[in-house]
């Protein structure tokens, strides 16, 4: 099922999505009194999660669900607004991403990926699915999207083998990792460069890890301007989820709420020659099956 | 003034420090209900300030101070348990530190810095000034500590200048910056290496920024099992904090709440030869002039 936080008559909720994608039921309507999304992630009893996926298929024409709205007059906001801690988020971790960015740090590259690259992204209020990337074009000259798979952690992981990670997964989201390439390299860590205000679009929904097999092999793809620029399978993954949790989790407790971005494949700005890097006007859609897609103008 | 988040019979408080630091004043014996510091450094009010500098000064013997605690007789515990965010840091921010640690990763080393390196630091709880560091033997075999000044962020900064940098600092305190140097190194970007679980001892106090003046200029100091290793003053910092804040706050808000720890001199394990790391057991001590000193051991 689909999880949403969103507006209707300047009322902030959370909903479930109903299978067809015309309505959405807010949580309250069956007695569920969550304030954020991050308390559902964290709080969400299997009880509770029979009956939100059992009302996701109700017709809310001959069932009585208060509160329900039709989608196209609701406004999304991202699912989860403001993390409870910094995104974890990989880099390099599509063989043909890794190539492409070498090349354009001229950097040598042996086609060797030993070691997953794990830094953070701030995010103090994520972008909503339909909202605007700030370019910050007084200190930003490469503007740059990453189409993402990212996983929200469900409940705190801590030596986790390999073979229960799935357990700990609460659900998946995409995420749009601008990142500012003259600041990333300049700095040499690419945190400041990653985590400016308005750098993280979220949405337009949580996918609960139970709605799709895992490990997720879901078609992935960025669009600028309606061009296509990536298209990819999370399969190809060099680094799967099930190894990122496991690895990070033996020494580094992730607690429930934590949300880890997987890694971009090959087709970001800085990958074409000359480099095609977005600017004021531009607009990226990242689309990942069965999660949907979030459309965000650079303003 | 000094600010302590401690536990006396079981009971966890917010206080102040008597100027002659032999006794600790809960908050509330002032009628201020802050239940954690976080709200204090976010929520203070001048005329509270003003209350609280006057009290540090008074003898709890004359005056009636309901709950006032001997400092001997109280557990510090790190003033701010869990931050909001992770830590923002600075690397590479003394030049003789930066010179060591070309020489370790067998880089070169031209002397120049031209851009802070920033990056961050997930702590999921920090270590009390007495607390036990975790070695994680069994994934890693270079442990490493580094002596730091942090900085506690009092108000939202959004493009600050540097001539009112000063403004938003609620106070100081000490932080190690424990490190990984396997993990570091191989996973390329710092953070995994840097956020381990029992990696980041805080305290043993916040002084407030009044209290000293600006930029500090404090000796900083780290021993290990007694043995003095680090030596430096925090005015020798490539990037002073005014630069940090301002550098930081165009392009990315620093929320009220935010710590930034300014990077550590020369001095730590990996800058003798052959390196000389923490073993379980060791005990390290880091001393900032006027805020104090942590002492973690090892375990």
């Amino acid at each position: 099922m689909k999880l949403v936080t969103y507006e209707v008559d300047r009322r902030r909720d959370i909903g479930v999505v109903s299978r067809d994608e015309m309505w959405v039921f807010p949580l309250k309507a069956f007695g569920m009194e969550y304030r954020e999304m991050l308390e559902v992630v964290k709080g969400l009893s299997q009880s509770e999660r029979d009956l939100l996926e059992h009302a996701s298929g109700l017709d809310p024409d001959s069932s009585n669900i208060v509160g329900a709205a039709m989608m196209k007059e609701v406004t999304l906001l991202a699912p989860i607004l403001t993390p409870d801690q910094d995104i974890i988020c990989l880099g390099l971790n599509y063989m043909e991403h890794a190539e492409e960015s070498a090349r354009y740090k001229k950097e040598a590259f042996d086609g060797e990926r030993n070691h997953a690259v794990y830094f953070s992204k701030r995010v103090n209020e994520a972008v909503a699915p339909y909202g605007d990337i700030l370019s910050h074009s007084d200190i930003v000259d490469s503007l740059d999207y990453e189409a993402e798979l990212a996983v929200i952690i469900g409940k705190d992981a801590k030596d986790v083998p390999l073979e229960k990670a799935e357990d700990y997964i609460f659900g998946y989201t995409i995420i749009n990792d601008v990142s500012a390439r003259n600041i990333q390299t300049a700095h040499k860590q690419w945190y400041f460069g990653k985590s400016l205000d308005g750098f993280t679009p979220m949405g337009p929904c949580i996918l609960t890890a139970n709605s799709i097999s895992y490990p997720p092999e879901l078609s992935i793809q960025s669009k600028v301007n309606g061009e296509l620029r990536q298209d990819s399978n999370t399969g190809l993954m060099i680094f799967q989820i099930g190894h990122i949790i496991s690895e990070l989790s033996r020494g580094m407790t992730l607690k429930a709420g934590t949300i880890i971005s997987t890694g971009t494949p090959k087709g970001v700005g800085m990958g074409f020659n000359p480099p095609a890097f977005l600017s004021a006007g531009d607009e990226v859609e990242c689309i990942i099956e069965k999660i949907g897609s979030i459309k965000n103008r650079v303003k």
